[in-house]
């Protein structure tokens, strides 16, 4: 699915990509290369990120061709040549992608995903990847603080109308269901992916009527069970002439749950309980919206606010306090030499690489990130699911599958990890006496030190 | 354009908005209405926003069609009646629309767009108005401030691998061009918009060669008058390789800039200057990117750094300090009558509204939205773009003039207003009597206060 939206992108990349692979093509460069993506740092709010992306990124690869218009642009640029342009016309993705399966805690420095193609091929293909994983790996991340902080109360999608554009917001509600969310209000969404729906009614519904009352009354009246906004007017008001409905029309106003939507929602939603309770309505559940992110569901939860739900919208659906990764796509290996770039600050770990994630008692004590063949103690994250081209069994597209996972690996965690506040000590990632070994030679055959 | 990437998305939509129009249609509530899309408040480091998305919001009305698809996908949710159905099976967007020019400089509270048109249509494209406006707004706004930063120079978008998905970085490239960046990198939207392209070497080409000299006499031999990048390994060494090999080979190594990508830019490009000039390269250029905002490059160039031109990514891609508006769409009047919501600290002016901006000498003094209709001095903004579902004249996609209006209304703002420090005081938007006793009459009918 996430390819079929992807497929008529092929020109999706920076031109550098295009320059290069010209250049690569020229000088008969078409060694193996292993290109390797990975955050350098996480944000400061992040103790960990949730690798997401991957289904998206091996639909692009399986799909990737470029149309005669495609090239007749670029043709019209004026910078290329015909090998370039008959590459481009012939080009299926041949390579192997070796990933963390979507929905795996990771660290910084640690592969989410290595590309193993010729250079050429691996070159291309850079900005999509590096896009696509950053896109959903971003959501995914500020997703699973949502979950974490509600606890196991429901957590909806609200973020639609805030995205990034159309494709950020679908990217968004896959990342949110891999971190557990449990629905979304993005009906495209909903149809794409095969998500819960969620959504009933917006202050302009009850504005469109000339009084609350009439408004309430009608759309029970058609969609028994729903959920009614109460803060148009005012809230508390809102709610006692959704108890004066009930006492009215009884069983003809079945009502699932009130919304508020404004306001301090840990005081109104007590007062709303109480006033609920009173009138014998208990089964009407409350659920709260209005720029909630993590740390206000925290609060509300700590504070033991009654709300059954949250509506989270623009802060996760943007990720607001750590919109972007400092993610990568660097190489690591050509021709079977590993490769590293040395300038100050931005170094990169040389060849294919492993991560293995040590465990005590079925909690995670920490990662080693290591050579790729090594053999060392811990489980080993990285896996193929990408060989010439074609997805293997570990990469075919399981979105529920990878929704278990993420809740699985998170809960072997350690709890600091996964709290909001910011680990101490941090999550320890260290690298294999050999991947250090091996680094420093290529150093040192690469500056010549 | 805009519009064609849109037009499979008919259901990219928040479920409510299916809902209400179920009830809108069920309880015969197809009068007209007006709903506003404004910002509430500018986020801390905006002095103005850069109105934007309009070419894209009217290619999604023009083309919104619902598939038989896209309706068997809604009845398989067992919540919408046949009513429903047959209203989306023969759906075209009939209504008008008055908005801002793109390019156009708006600020808090003050209509960006309002859409007229029967209440369910009205409704129904809430989400997809919205997102448009808002993608399209963020990024035009940061880009301006990166374009005003730079002075005279050069700002190239490096964006596409870190903006929300692929679309976003299509959103934002279109915003960039009008907010006055000079080109992109990214392919797909030279593609679709026409905008200029650049971009020439990754590290990655440099390192899948045995050394650097021998990347720079290749790349520079297919492409003359390039780019290169020279901080692979070291920078000052990679300048004095460039200059080797000009003195070398001469006029069969032409190169038209080199780029610098990590460490203390303003003091590399000054080294690299001094070494350039040295050997008689006066004409090589210097461009440079890492990590670089608005500030950024202010700081280089109030420093004086000699550099030509600059690479934005990720800041500008994400909007990294603003990542989103506190925009609404807001009904203002249902049937002939204002309305609004009251709930606390989120209010809305009702009623149908214009934008008169006052000007003395050619520089703006300050905004007073009233009422349409009223005689107020000051250039009026809100345009009719469309009506009856089709385009108007001023409706018309021109990008470029887009491009040239942006340049003149910035022009037109005092000095403060677009400066990157926060203006002192603030650009000053005032109400009209006529709207604020509008406003009171309103709120007084709804709340019956």
């Amino acid at each position: 699915m996430a390819g079929g939206r992807h497929a008529y992108r092929a020109l999706f990349a920076d031109l550098y990509e295009l320059t290069m692979v010209q250049g690569y093509l020229e000088e008969g460069l078409s060694g193996e290369a292993v290109f390797t993506v990975f955050v350098r740092r996480l944000p400061e709010s992040r103790n960990f990120l949730l690798a997401c992306g991957l289904d998206a990124v091996l639909g692009y690869l399986e799909r990737l061709r470029f149309t005669d218009e495609d090239v007749a642009y670029l043709r019209s640029l004026g910078r290329f040549s015909h090998r370039l342009f008959d590459w481009l016309r012939d080009f299926r993705f041949e390579g192997s992608v070796y990933a963390l399966p979507e929905g795996t805690p990771v660290f910084a420095n640690e592969p989410i995903l290595e590309v193993v193609a010729p250079l050429p091929q691996a070159q291309l293909v850079e900005t999509a990847v590096m896009n696509q994983i950053h896109v959903h790996t971003v959501m995914a991340s500020k997703g699973v603080r949502c979950v974490i902080a509600a606890r196991e109360r429901t957590v909806i999608d609200f973020g639609a109308r805030r995205t990034h554009g159309v494709d950020a917001s679908l990217d968004a509600a896959h990342a949110f269901h891999i971190a557990g969310i449990h629905g979304t209000s993005n009906v495209l969404a909903g149809k794409i992916y095969g998500l819960p729906l969620a959504g009933t009614m917006a202050h302009s519904y009850v504005q469109a009527h000339d009084d609350e009352r009439e408004a309430f009354r009608a759309f029970a009246r058609m969609f028994p069970g729903t959920t009614l906004l109460v803060d148009t007017y005012d809230t508390l008001t809102g709610v006692q002439r959704v108890i004066e409905l009930a006492g009215e029309r009884g069983g003809d106003f079945q009502i699932g749950a009130i919304r508020l939507d404004s306001g301090d929602l840990g005081t109104l939603a007590r007062e709303a309980r109480g006033l609920l309770d009173a009138a014998g309505l208990k089964e009407i559940r409350i659920f709260a919206s209005s720029d909630l992110d993590e740390y206000g569901i925290a609060a509300l939860v700590k504070a033991d606010a009654p709300i059954d739900g949250f509506g989270v919208g623009t802060a996760m659906g943007v990720s607001s306090d750590a919109p972007f990764l400092d993610i990568v796509y660097k190489l690591s290996e050509y021709a079977g030499e590993g490769r590293m770039k040395v300038s100050r600050s931005k170094s990169v770990l040389p060849g294919r690489k492993q991560v293995f994630r040590l465990e005590e008692h079925g909690r995670a004590t920490g990662d080693v990130i290591g050579r790729f063949g090594e053999a060392l103690d811990g489980r080993q994250l990285l896996r193929l699911v990408m060989r010439q081209g074609r997805r293997t069994s570990d990469g075919e597209s399981d979105l529920d599958a990878a929704r278990r996972r993420a809740a699985e690996e998170l809960a072997r965690l350690p709890s600091r990890v996964t709290s909001l506040e910011r680990a101490e000590p941090p999550y320890q990632v260290s690298i294999s006496t050999a991947l250090e070994q091996f680094t420093a030679a290529v150093h040192k055959r690469v500056v010549g030190g």
